[in-house]
């Protein structure tokens, strides 16, 4: 799809809203600075976000690359590949940032936390419908919770960054699979016993 | 341990914090504010809190009742009841709110990153003990890694209170440990396949 120029426009205040997110932090977010750093008027932003957590959606979204999920047949390859990325955009883009700007600004309104809510569920599918896959097959127990494996899957590292905040290893997706799948896939990865 | 005075006056001034931190948020949280609240005086605060971080983990560590870890003898009961009530603590006390708070200003604040992370380890200590135990008395593979582990039964929660804003079914704790344990420990808890 080529970008039009409407589009070019749209990409240009997401990226200002992240600048500006990244500098000053919440407290600092508004339409103005926003419309301000990226050289539009607010006008402009109000045509295409109402408010001003429907623009911080839209930024965080945008730090987000969906690509579709993997079905190579490999469960566990397919896993690790989705939880790779997923570390890359933990570790080396603004999207914690923001995210950690998110979490408290979801506590004290309700609206926002339903925007992120979604916007996680948008972002747990392509994990959702690999382990899907693998169950059809019936490399998994046929009633594995696997909403609840997806949890699994990808909670420590959320734990890591802004709980514990301890750096993610570059062992830690290996073993993370390893442990939640390792017992339910014979022959497909390590289990939790042969991986040191 | 009675209370003394002094003790009575360092509580009032936590009791402060938090109702600042929920009403205001971090962007109201000063010295000033809390010493208002607490009809105490500036120097009274710096006296025992050199800065607002200090101040801030306190508070949020004032939140968190520790009991020693539990000995029961049976793994899956012990880590249950440890779940339980932190499972309470997400989801009745000002406890989320502050840590939702910290999570943001520890963005942007390393020696915060650093309290949080301190809090975190002493929080995790009761668990991380009934594991250890388990794994001696060979309940527990012996190569097992407890501390992630310990990432993966107190991670769901994190997880689903900040990040997937779900609510946290009364069943989850048993789910979360079954799918964790249930494979390693036959015998003292139910494992995946039989839970439903």
């Amino acid at each position: 799809m080529p970008v039009t120029r409407g589009e070019g426009a749209r990409r240009r205040v997401l990226e200002a809203a992240l600048e500006v997110l990244g500098a000053d932090g919440l407290a600092g977010f508004s339409m103005e600075a926003v419309a301000r750093r990226a050289g539009a008027s607010k006008a402009t932003l109000y045509r295409h976000w109402p408010t001003t957590g429907a623009l911080l959606v839209d930024a965080m979204d945008a730090t987000f690359r969906p690509f579709p999920a993997p079905d190579s047949g490999d469960t566990t390859a397919d896993v690790t590949m989705l939880l790779d990325a997923f570390v890359t955009l933990v570790r080396d883009t603004p999207f914690p940032k923001l995210m950690a700007a998110f979490i408290d600004a979801a506590e004290r309104e309700p609206a926002l936390a339903e925007m992120h809510a979604d916007l996680t569920r948008r972002r747990r599918e392509p994990l959702l419908a690999v382990l899907v896959r693998a169950q059809r097959r019936g490399e998994l127990p046929a009633r594995l919770d696997l909403e609840l494996t997806t949890d699994l899957l990808t909670a420590p590292f959320f734990y890591r960054r802004f709980i514990a905040h301890h750096p993610i290893p570059p062992t830690l997706v290996a073993d993370v699979v390893a442990q939640i799948l390792g017992p339910h896939t014979p022959g497909t990865g390590s289990t939790p016993d042969d991986r040191r």
